[in-house]
């Protein structure tokens, strides 16, 4: 099964499928190995411990997340689309991740330092984004800057916390639709009302590509 | 110095303090009684181990958030600074608690339970506020239960999570006033203009109380 692919990435892999499984603070690398199939040794020769494991997953989000900068003109709608595809395929496919943010963050420096470089330019790029909206017709108000910033505040720490937020709300069964509407209900007063079917059709037709 | 009060009032006090400075995975009951130059016994004597401490906190942070529901024919402006009043002195007093919320709901399955309650009934609470508000002229829009809620949601993820964004946004040097801006910002659609200094006000006010 590990000959055809790169063995780390299958590594890679398995643990993304594991932490999302069972949290991150309760799957060892034996528990690695094992659920792949390959001896400790094997696993310890490409990554010399879990911390190590967790940094090349950052490593993949943060290379998808850049994907987002390198076609700043698009149409704006399009850059949108592409903005919820990216964000919500990482909010969801690398959901311990986000679960456990804090800690992750406080048991690595080095990580921590790369996510909070990542979450700034991201934010900046997401304010730059509301502002190509605006420059479209499609939002309205936001004049200043501090307040686009303000919006990708929100946006922001409602996405990154939802799976925190997931946890202690049982009542949720439709996550990532809830999430979407969440992101709708804080856009929709800047949203111009000719592109409001649009604005929602753009995020509804990423559910149902993901069949839900 | 531990005469004059109940003991156990001292330690809760005591463990509030040093898990706010350390973090609460950090603390050991042996640090608490030493702090309070207090036997561990004796310590024991009033709490079985961390987790009873930390019910007993959450305790007192329930009956502070149960205060805000016995008022309720005040004049809705009153209610709203009650409100801020009360919610902003938790998130910052016990600050420990939201920042490490999801590690300690894993903890305890009572607690956790517990806490889902509190959260549940504070969310229509804050949407039943926002009806007060808009009933006596101060919010407009939000026509529909489903909208008051999604606002009370957006409030309440992001107060809560804001001291584990800040752990991620070493750029953030007030961290009450610029939680209370953003409490402003997702609010603002929907303050009626002719409100819109009264409410900022009250916001404001909470912030000078506290010398801010």
């Amino acid at each position: 099964m590990v000959s055809r692919r790169k063995t780390s990435d299958v590594i890679i892999e398995g643990s993304i499928a594991l932490f999302n499984q069972s949290g991150v603070s309760e799957v060892t690398t034996n528990h690695i190995a094992q659920h792949l199939d390959i001896s400790p040794g094997n696993l310890y020769y490409y990554f010399a411990n879990k911390e190590a494991i967790v940094r090349a997953i950052f490593a993949q989000i943060q290379s998808q997340v850049e994907t987002l900068w390198n076609e700043k003109d698009k149409p704006a709608l399009f850059l949108l689309a592409d903005y919820v595809n990216v964000v919500f395929n990482i909010i969801f496919g690398y959901r311990f991740f986000f679960a456990e943010l804090t800690l992750i963050l406080r048991r690595d420096d080095k990580l921590r330092a790369d996510y909070i470089r990542l979450q700034s330019r991201f934010k900046v790029e997401l304010a730059e984004l509301f502002l190509q909206l605006k420059t479209a017709g499609i939002l309205r108000g936001l004049e200043e800057p501090s307040q686009r910033m303000a919006m990708a505040n929100s946006v922001w720490i409602v996405t990154i916390y939802w799976h925190s937020y997931l946890e202690s709300a049982p009542d949720k069964n439709q996550p990532s639709r809830e999430l979407l509407n969440h992101i709708i209900f804080l856009l929709k007063p800047y949203i111009e009302a000719l592109y409001l079917d649009v604005v929602q059709g753009i995020f509804t037709s990423f559910l149902e590509a993901r069949g839900q």
